[in-house]
């Protein structure tokens, strides 16, 4: 791309909602929109999600490079050890009222978690890698209590040994998920993992600019996420297709309807990638297997109609929202979850940005130009009108 | 100031921290250092923080303009009905340990507020102003509880009734404050109340600009002011002031101590200001008033002292936080309060902040710039060095 640089004489750039304008450098990911290509510290997207778990992922964007065996061995037990939860992060949950959002909750309690954290305000790099690690761990078991404890079931505690993802589905689920869930579900987490200076990363490192601490930080990126312009387009994906299964119309004849009358389907194109998502169609494989395994083609077959529809007549490709949709609802994960665990897998991301500020802080702050009134007096309130 | 409109043929700019940056239009302050002049909404400091209150403010920055008599006391009512904390939130900081970073537990506390506000998500206008009245109400008493509760103390309920200066001081206290001090400490309140696109209000626009709520956008600007590079600046003068106390020796010569040593002395000089810091000004002759209403003139006299060597020494105005410092300490208040009182204050400005951004909403956004490697490919995991 053409850079330029901002002039340092004082002189003043506009750029409304800051377009146009690269506000720092980063290692940590690269996506060409053009080419459909995502790629997280030198390796393509694919070949991660293929390849590579949700917790070499982590290692990935935490050290910029992949673990040797010892090393990831290390994280796993450190991810394991550290999955429980302070009872006081349980009582807050327990007092949420019963339809209290997801994010809302997601990020009272891990404000809460800083409470409970000896490291919380200690800002060596040795902590703030502890408190990555720590927040990867945590967010996963409040999200799972948290949907317990709303359908009046009790928490289960996390197990000390198995995956990210799949001790997330034990959790939520009361089961043992099965190997093709298990293993979508790591690469969805993969999928989601990073994805440039976007609006809640964004977020996150302007308030880590202040020097402030890693879960004020982190607070701030999961208020961000909760942002329909921001996280939240996989529910509306969900949303149209239990629409389509209850209505019992073909799905081809609904998003052709839909088209018809101008109406937006939501999963197909992205702001950033013009041709295909990358992520999308490794989700699509996935798909495939998870239905399998649970016995119902339904969403599967649903997915493929409305995308072949959308292909022909619009040209259309769809996005890692489409296909994310379908999984995490065959998965048994309630549709107002799907935005929490975006979080449970970004949340490697967001320290990672975190990680990399502080390696060589800047303030981030830029400034308004003032278009209101001037030479106003005070008037005594009597006179006011 | 001489403004550029940054190009939108996809070339790109290059501001690393935003510098020089105008990222919006704002009606609510206006700053110039070169001056030393600030005004809210067409008002001068000065003018409004001797002839209005805190409250009258809140009124003007959120509405554009001062209130008459009857929306004052309107404001007025609202703002009393609304002070009282769900019971849940007491229990959280009474969840707390004692040592409790006092920003973390209002992070926290916030976030938990909108568990049990029915307008939490409701995201009109009408919602989000009551909102911002509800969230000035209820700041204060999170703080007062706060301190009350790690000192082994019962929390006091707030008054139906009076200012929230008086509230406040009279519920962190348990006795009613002195007229100088509800009238100083009023004023601290109107000075801290706006200051542009600083980080945190930053943080908040940028949260809110993704459609989020506003309890997400004020959480994370809380989160933001927590950092060392934002909030706290007045910690450390009332630091130094304690220092200066205990050592016994001439103010004077401490601070020509640490100006041998080429020790930075806090409190003077600011960023913006480049000739006097107004609300230091202002400031000056209240810290009088309370020290005669305390019957001490020990800080006011010390502060002075060290005022006139670093004018004739280094040419270095006090600014607001030097001042604000010893007020807040003859006030009883703890010094790692001091930037929890700053968010009592600025939450109008933050939530007038967001109340602009709302009415023409754009994603703030800008890009970063990949520097990280390309073309990897994922070894076996046995063969990775």
């Amino acid at each position: 791309m053409a850079v330029t640089k901002a002039s340092k004489n004082g002189a003043v750039i506009k750029a409304p909602g800051l377009e146009g304008i690269v506000a720092l450098d980063s290692s940590l990911s690269f996506i060409d929109g053009s080419k459909g290509e995502l790629i997280y510290v030198g390796y393509e997207i694919d070949d991660l999600a293929r390849n590579t778990s949700f917790e070499e992922v982590g290692f990935l964007l935490w050290n910029g490079r992949l673990p040797d065996k010892a090393e990831l061995a290390n994280l796993n037990e450190s991810l394991c050890a550290e999955r429980i939860l302070p009872p006081m992060v349980l009582d807050i949950l327990k007092s949420c009222p019963e339809d209290a959002n997801p994010m809302a909750a997601l990020r009272t309690c891990v404000s809460a978690l800083a409470h409970f954290d000896a490291e919380a305000d200690d800002k060596s790099p040795e902590a703030n890698y502890r408190k990555a690690i720590r927040l990867t761990a945590r967010i996963p078991t409040i999200i799972a209590a948290f949907d317990r404890v709303r359908k009046g079931l009790e928490p289960i505690e996390p197990l000390r040994t198995g995956s990210t993802a799949f001790n997330f589905l034990y959790m939520l689920n009361g089961e043992e998920p099965g190997q093709a869930a298990e293993r979508t579900f790591d690469a969805c987490l993969v999928l989601h993992a990073e994805h440039g200076l976007n609006a809640s990363t964004f977020t996150g490192r302007v308030i880590g600019s202040t020097l402030s601490d890693m879960y004020s930080s982190i607070v701030g990126a999961i208020g961000a996420l909760k942002g329909p312009l921001h996280g939240g387009a996989n529910i509306e994906v969900m949303k149209t297709l239990l629409e389509i299964d209850r209505s019992g119309v073909d799905p081809a004849n609904v998003v052709r309807d839909k088209l018809a009358a101008s109406e937006r389907i939501m999963g197909f194109g992205h702001r950033v990638y013009k041709t295909l998502d990358p992520r999308a169609s490794i989700l699509r494989d996935m798909v495939e297997a998870v239905s399998d395994e649970k016995g119902s083609r339904k969403w599967y077959d649903m997915s493929i109609a409305m995308m072949e529809v959308m292909e022909r007549e619009k040209r259309l490709y769809p996005n890692v929202d489409f296909f994310s949709a379908s999984v995490y609802y065959m998965l048994g994960i309630d549709i107002d979850l799907f935005t929490p665990i975006f979080a449970m897998s970004r949340i490697t991301g967001w320290t990672a940005h975190l990680l990399e500020q502080w390696k060589a802080n800047r303030l981030i702050r830029p400034r308004a130009e003032y278009v209101g009134p001037r030479d106003l007096k005070v008037q005594p309130i009597d006179s006011r009108t």
